[in-house]
């Protein structure tokens, strides 16, 4: 059997688990159905849910694709959506670390290096060392396509959570100045998307969404 | 106001719809966590689940890139990237069709028609034109780049289905005959790949997973 096949299918399978793993932000469909199902486990159902990161990856390569315009500098089109569908594999054994979670962002880096060395560790060599460098790119936001695509890992969660009213701010009493700093770094990629994320919050502090 | 960035917001809120959309195929993960939870309304929790089409782009994305040097013809892999992330958005008006569902194929293509006039129709007109091509492309299924992603597209629920004992299979009581169909189109994109399905299709078989 095809040793190489056979490494790259376990590496696919693995990465089913993104689809169960659990951010912050909602996701704004499906809102009709009611705010606070609940299964008998006290879980939240499919009808008002936190989006995983599946999810969050798929949006972010949609963002890419379609506001490509928008970055400040050229960007290799590829590269930035190799790199948004694999930036947060590492979560699968590293868990999701919310934005503003100082506690968790002390040991965020650790957690996250073991991670990637297990999971880009699966793939046949060549394309660990690939997706390896594509992650730390993006890590380090120092390239045109890791600041482009940092950008809309910024722009995308808040967006949902402004047309969602907040719902994610309000439940870790998040502050406008927390945000505006966070904010800040969308220009790094993009001037104008920064600038429209910026119009957002303005609206979003004068309609009570941020403390 | 940038008009032409606010069509292009308006169509990425609107995709987010596709995380609300379920399809046919279990996800994997979590399955030890029980295969019957229901809430009070009957539907499925996040446990045992279907998966939704984000997701399934997601999956299809990251199937691409690792698995392009599969394809039996050169393939441009950004354009297969653009054409998996966007080729179930006409879903969001026009529903799932289940692959093996006769009845609902023969109103399929109606229905996906009128389904991409409007939801392409909110970008700006270039990038209309852009993703309505590629959605035809893939539909069409004539060129390098759409014959892989076809392949792919049959390739992953396949591979998840199998991988969970054949569920959807047995729930829809699909034949051998039924799946041995439509994998062999796997083929047309990838030998490779073809031959790899048909190992787990016999396994699947001989394990009675299919009838």
């Amino acid at each position: 059997m095809n040793e190489r096949l056979m490494s790259q299918i376990r590496f696919l399978l693995e990465a089913d688990k993104m689809k169960s793993l659990y951010r912050q932000t909602y996701i704004i469909a499906d809102e009709s159905r009611g705010a606070s199902m609940r299964d008998s486990e006290g879980d939240e159902t499919l009808h008002h849910r936190r989006e995983n990161d599946a999810e969050h990856s798929f949006h972010l390569a949609l963002f890419a694709m379609i506001l490509a315009e928008y970055s400040n500098e050229p960007i290799d089109l590829l590269k930035v959506l190799k790199m948004v569908t694999v930036h947060d594999i590492v979560e699968i054994d590293a868990g999701d670390t919310y934005c503003y979670d100082a506690e968790g962002y002390k040991t965020k880096e650790a957690r996250e290096k073991a991670a990637a060395d297990r999971l880009f560790g699966i793939l046949p060599q060549d394309q660990q060392k690939e997706y390896r460098f594509l992650w730390e790119e993006f890590e380090r936001m120092d390239t045109p396509e890791s600041r482009f695509a940092a950008a809309l890992d910024r722009m995308q969660p808040m967006l949902l959570n402004y047309t969602k009213g907040g719902v994610s701010w309000k439940e870790h009493g998040t502050s406008a100045d927390m945000v505006y700093n966070r904010n800040k770094h969308i220009a790094d990629g993009s001037q104008e998307l920064g600038e429209y994320m910026e119009k957002c919050l303005s609206d979003a502090i004068e309609r009570k969404m941020l403390k």
